[in-house]
């Protein structure tokens, strides 16, 4: 076993102790050579991470942190005690060190908690040349080295000089002269979202991280980067569900209790309240028990659609495509979506109640009820994120929820009470 | 208008028409400056860009493509007739069409249909000094480029040798020397999904795509895997609503009818299977109304609990975590689970029951249902996708449904069949 888990790349290893249950993780890790453990540690998502690092004493997370990148560092000692913090960073050396708290200093997600101080910086006013001597000097560079950064005496940022054009361009023009500045830098304070995001659309490698001042404090490489696209992408999903961005699927199944029971209790409200206004009907349902039968197909049909459009809305905000002027827009066409599937799924449902329960007012009753209730669930699908966006609520965690109070009670209401209206 | 378009990065102008309704975005496209348009579509979803291109003669197309990337001139080609796809070819000079053809000679979700075509290639017995010159003969280099790949005559791929390796390395060293394997070149067949999980693991910025042959064929970015990684990450989340991976928020309201409404359809078979289910105990809902107005408590809390289960599994399924060792362990995992949190809001819901009812064996009933269900709920939710998998179907897209039917019909069948046993 010890010399399988040698023979993999850090990155693997991690893989394998996340698809492990809790016990056989816990007989695995002492296993792993501990001079790899801080790598290991720096490709495991965060919940498993601090399991495994609750298990370790303060020597091997010195030994373990030793040789990671800063942001790695940062990353690990982010979740540990302020304790076992300080003792790990008086081990390092002092160089080292300021760098680990220079990101320590920013948050987690925000672009200086991303970034990696090791950049290699060059003045405007030597030549190519000039350049690739000093380069050739310091000899091994960064991991991920595709430029060095263009600074004055007191460090305030100039400019990016891309390795690709130290090789390229002639050996006697100045750095000012072959620099560029098509990379905006990145301020440490800008959040980690929106540096995914200008990643994404600027199709960046690297770009350099700044200070209010435009003092030059790092950089922050694409690999860093993608973790948080990933996040981002899965935390709509696994919100809606209810369960957290880090979610570790091999959880101890006490801990998976208690954090799922909570959503439980909160959709139990819902559903409480969906049944308060069936009871509103009871006499309603006694006298045609085809109601009872049949009402679960009007709730299910609007929490189907609402929750095509709130997905929809709540990935079209998660991208930054939503705005003041195309939210009118939006609620139209939902609007008339809902409406045509309403019509469209009202007809054959009704149809089917017909046959089913030779009853023409049965039909109607249940059609106008899918109509109303499919409007209803678009309007709400496309109103209640924007809402609680704007009183600064994750949408993703309580949209499905709201969502299904509305279309149970719309729902509910609409069939039930037409029914005790006009056929009961 | 055109003025405010002429000041955005192509990146930006396609996210503002990405966000822009149907009209404006006809309105909008043809202020954009043609020798641009081909970048902005490069950055636009597929669904967006198909609509905009279909607007556009082949003249502007052949414009439009001209000094894109390979890699983006295939992919936008891909969407295109093939008639079309061989007049922009015939525009193209004979070396950039002879690289586009290979590109597009793979299938687009392959590690051949996402790589770049442009690489430079050197020698093994040449000293680096010698690279650096030829590099500066050649000007400017391909965008991205962070290393040069090593190939022998035949243009069989022997190693990569980093750009940070050319500059801070001896200008005597031969390039055999310098080179480095550290990064596996991958198959031009390999799935994009799985060059994804690749990129991610390893933190690779870049890498070499060879042919079966172990020719080297082209390079792959970071920035062409960014995309896929969002679009696997948030396919599940689309998909468990019945939606596209590229789903255009602002599409047409008849194509959005049309395909949200088959998802109605199919999620209206399970909740006429579930009627039915309800409809076998229509006497003894008669008989005891209180039924009627609790049923959709165990459904929901079934449904909710069976969508935790599925969303943590299929997004372990999606990330390669699940393999048949954890399957056992898992299963007997969300087995218990599912237990414990159906006696914690059983023993909730029967106070609730007790005290609204006044009846004790509507309490003892109701509780007894919902341990029933979200023990169901929690096998289902873990059998089900693995179950579709196995056979071959997307569980993100059919697994919710199946899970519904599973935990309206257990759920329905135990509440009601115990109470026309025991109570009514």
């Amino acid at each position: 076993m010890r010399r399988l888990l040698a023979g993999l790349h850090p990155a693997e290893t991690a893989h394998l102790l996340e698809s492990l249950p809790p016990t056989e993780r816990k007989i695995c890790w002492p296993l792993i050579n501990p001079d790899l453990r801080g790598d290991v540690l720096s490709y495991i998502g965060e919940e498993v991470r601090t399991d495994l690092m609750t298990e370790m004493d303060t020597a091997d997370l010195i030994n373990a942190t030793e040789d990671l990148d800063t942001d790695d560092i940062a990353d690990i000692l982010q979740d540990l005690p302020d304790h076992i913090v300080h003792e790990v960073l008086r081990a390092m050396d002092s160089q080292h060190r300021r760098r680990v708290e220079a990101v320590l200093a920013f948050d987690e997600d925000s672009a200086g908690g991303l970034m990696n101080t090791d950049v290699i910086t060059v003045r405007t006013d030597i030549t190519l040349e000039v350049v690739l001597r000093y380069l050739r000097m310091l000899g091994e560079l960064p991991e991920n080295t595709d430029s060095l950064y263009v600074v004055d005496h007191d460090d305030h940022y100039l400019g990016t000089l891309r390795l690709s054009q130290v090789v390229s361009r002639s050996r006697s023009l100045l750095v000012s002269e072959a620099m560029s500045h098509q990379v905006d830098p990145i301020p440490a304070n800008m959040s980690d979202r929106d540096v995914a995001r200008r990643f994404e659309k600027h199709d960046l490698i690297s770009a350099p991280v700044i200070d209010k001042d435009n003092h030059l404090l790092g950089r922050i490489t694409i690999d860093d980067v993608v973790d948080v696209i990933r996040d981002e992408a899965e935390h709509s999903m696994l919100s809606m569900a209810g369960l957290g961005e880090d979610e570790d699927t091999f959880a101890p199944v006490r801990r998976s209790v208690n954090r799922r029971s909570v959503w439980l209790g909160v959709n139990l409200l819902t559903a409480f309240l969906a049944s308060w206004v069936i009871g509103l009907f009871d006499t309603t349902i006694q006298k045609q028990v085809a109601l009872a039968v049949l009402m679960p197909i009007v709730a299910s049909m609007g929490g189907i659609a609402g929750s095509q459009t709130l997905t929809l809305v709540i990935r079209s905000m998660a991208l930054g495509q939503i705005n003041d002027k195309n939210q009118r827009w939006l609620l139209r066409k939902e609007f008339l979506v809902g409406a045509s599937n309403g019509i469209i799924w009202a007809v054959a449902i009704a149809i089917v109640t017909v046959i089913w329960f030779n009853s023409l007012s049965l039909g109607v009753l249940i059609g106008t009820a899918i109509v109303i209730n499919l409007i209803a669930a678009a309007l709400a699908g496309v109103t209640i994120p924007l809402t609680l966006k704007r009183i600064g609520i994750d949408p993703a965690l309580s949209g499905s929820v709201l969502l299904t109070t509305v279309t149970d009670v719309i729902g509910f209401t609409a069939f039930l009470g037409f029914a005790s209206m006009f056929i009961v």
